[in-house]
């Protein structure tokens, strides 16, 4: 079971990794085998190469993750609220999040999965 | 798929009916067969019999709930943050959490996961 330190350790990792739009620091974050699927509902996407695809896109856009609360752990999940802001079509727009992320003993990500919708997006 | 509106219907009337201490009322926003799982990593409550079991215990604390954002939709999911007033072993307490519903056709919550831990309770 990864500990709270561990799961803490991945939340923070992740926001700090978008404020220097840090592709490569993000992916080290997931195990070799992880998942992503954000929005949930979207193709899930599998391992590190798929992975880093996936977020050299949402780092090009010049993402920043602002937490909107404390990180929530249980078992090996950790839940996290968060603002993301950005350049969406030229405008900028802020998205409200919740991602949740399941670690293993190393304690990193083996899945990865945002709740979101359209109804989040605002001009900002 | 359920709509938008079943998913931020079910998290109004999952808040309205805790402000109310209406235990039937919350049992009712889930299917016959829903799981709950609060918080994860505890075992899973199946059916209506047991939820109601779960939620008289919860609504016998006094708990009240207050969103501490916006819910986030997707697919067939919703995720809230949210604080729980309660008194705990004769204190009053708050405890930060984020719940997920997973939502049938109908409307009906048949998935319900809780993320938070002991560091997400304080004196309140």
């Amino acid at each position: 079971m990864p500990t709270t330190e561990q799961k803490l350790a991945a939340v923070h990792g992740y926001v700090d990794a978008f404020a220097r739009g840090d592709t490569e620091a993000i992916v080290a974050l997931f195990d070799a085998n992880a998942t992503v699927e954000d929005p949930i509902g979207t193709p899930i996407k599998r391992g590190h190469d798929e992975i880093r695809a996936f977020y050299q896109g949402s780092t090009a856009t010049g993402a920043k993750l602002e937490l909107l609360g404390e990180p929530r752990c249980a078992a090996d999940y950790v839940a996290f609220p968060f603002a993301v802001r950005l350049e969406w079509q030229g405008q900028k727009s802020v998205i409200e999040v919740i991602d949740t992320f399941r670690l293993n003993d190393e304690g990193k990500i083996v899945e990865m999965r945002a709740y979101w919708g359209p109804e989040n997006m605002k001009a900002g």
